[in-house]
């Protein structure tokens, strides 16, 4: 089998997400592969790195798929230009690469880097508006980072998770959170071996809360100790949030 | 009289520019006067240093407006917050600061800075692609600049002018052009003593032909000549362009 790896960037504010829970309708993977049904003139599964809620934007989110040799007739070149000749605008595929023939976007992401954007400027941006959540109360970072801090480490976050039906384990670790501000734009990055459905946008509202003074850092552990939706802050809204990268663990089963 | 500057940001992609030309409906001018008048409780005149057009974006425009000191209750400060509590999202006022009383916007100003942004990359740009030109053929610079240097100077530029009932002149002054790309954004910046209606945009255009090679550069000046606007090029898109900065001769007459 000829495998394909895809790097692509997407505006979320139009779709429903990478891949819809439960009925899909309108989403990003649907898009890409009708145009791999085009080109191949059979279904083709895509399997990205992983979900993006609705209205979550992407800088470079990976997927791939797998296509029989004989059935493989585009180059990557070929590829990277009937993508972005019938894509919608607001979905670009930057990069086609072949990769080793077990290359798994999802199974094989060892990590992933989230980047929520919030316009805390004197004045709020214009240009970048649908991509940011504007807050103009001050926040203070040290209290932000403080409560960041518990939050780095391998922890059950079902307190951070908007899916109440989750059957499956709800511990992840956080390898890093970065909270900088440059040029009135407040950044807060999150490394991680995984995120929950709604977690990097809960997690973000919860240090919100804390940045306002409505929370205190030290109680962060007794929220996460809790396994309680209830108990942590309110989930910030999608368009602030860019899946950014997601990381493999070694040459052998990347697309390089 | 106390007079008023204003330093206004605005996408203008909702908008039938600042001012417009005939019947006015959904400008940015009137969207700053409903709050003047909402604030002093009559009408009071805003003074803009120029029209842009329908769909022109704003990085700096600059406007004045004078009320008889005994009604002048708000400080700048105020203003700037009620400004910027009552305007859309896509328009915000950057600052307001007192003028010398006979201050004019438009008057005074002596020039303008104007820059136009294309998109050139190998893949388009998804986040900032409604404000900029997509040209996924490509431009040769070196030609660009040099029809560029055939513009700069006093001319003419009827034949870069939409308005075929001009009564006024249409001699100009363009200190300078320049033309640069970065990262995959080329950025055409022509710094003039004012600019006619559609003016800019038909330079870009027309300088764009040159780069795709379909004109020579030294087909310039017979187009300068020639006075006729059917001789230039097509009229660039309005999304690719803003107004950067409006500049006043000396300290005198500025809002400083």
């Amino acid at each position: 089998m000829a495998n394909f790896c895809l790097t692509i960037q997407y505006d979320g504010t139009r779709y429903d997400g990478w891949q819809r829970q439960g009925n899909t309708e309108n989403t990003i993977q649907e898009k890409l592969e009708a145009i791999l049904e085009h080109l191949y003139g059979e279904p083709v599964d895509l399997n990205g790195s992983g979900r993006t809620d609705a209205g979550v934007h992407a800088l470079r989110q990976i997927a791939n798929f797998r296509i029989p040799r004989m059935m493989s007739r585009y180059s990557c070149q070929e590829l990277l230009s009937y993508f972005n000749e019938y894509l919608p605008q607001d979905i670009r595929v930057l990069a086609v690469e072949k990769a080793p023939e077990r290359f798994h976007a999802r199974l094989n992401a060892t990590g992933k880097l989230y980047e929520y954007r919030i316009d805390c400027g004197s004045v709020a941006r214009v240009f970048e508006r649908k991509y940011l959540l504007r807050i103009d109360e001050p926040l203070n970072l040290e209290r932000m980072r403080e409560a960041a801090s518990y939050l780095v480490g391998t922890h059950d976050f079902k307190s951070f998770c908007a899916n109440r039906h989750m059957k499956k384990t709800t511990v992840r670790t956080i390898y890093d959170i970065s909270i900088e501000e440059e040029d009135g734009i407040l950044y807060l990055r999150f490394h991680g071996d995984g995120f929950l459905y709604n977690m990097v946008r809960i997690l973000t509202g919860t240090l919100i809360e804390v940045g306002l003074g409505d929370r205190l850092p030290s109680q962060i552990p007794a929220i996460l100790d809790g396994l309680d939706r209830s108990l942590a802050g309110f989930t910030a809204p999608a368009q602030g949030l860019f899946l950014v990268e997601v990381y493999y663990n070694n040459n052998e089963d990347t697309a390089g």
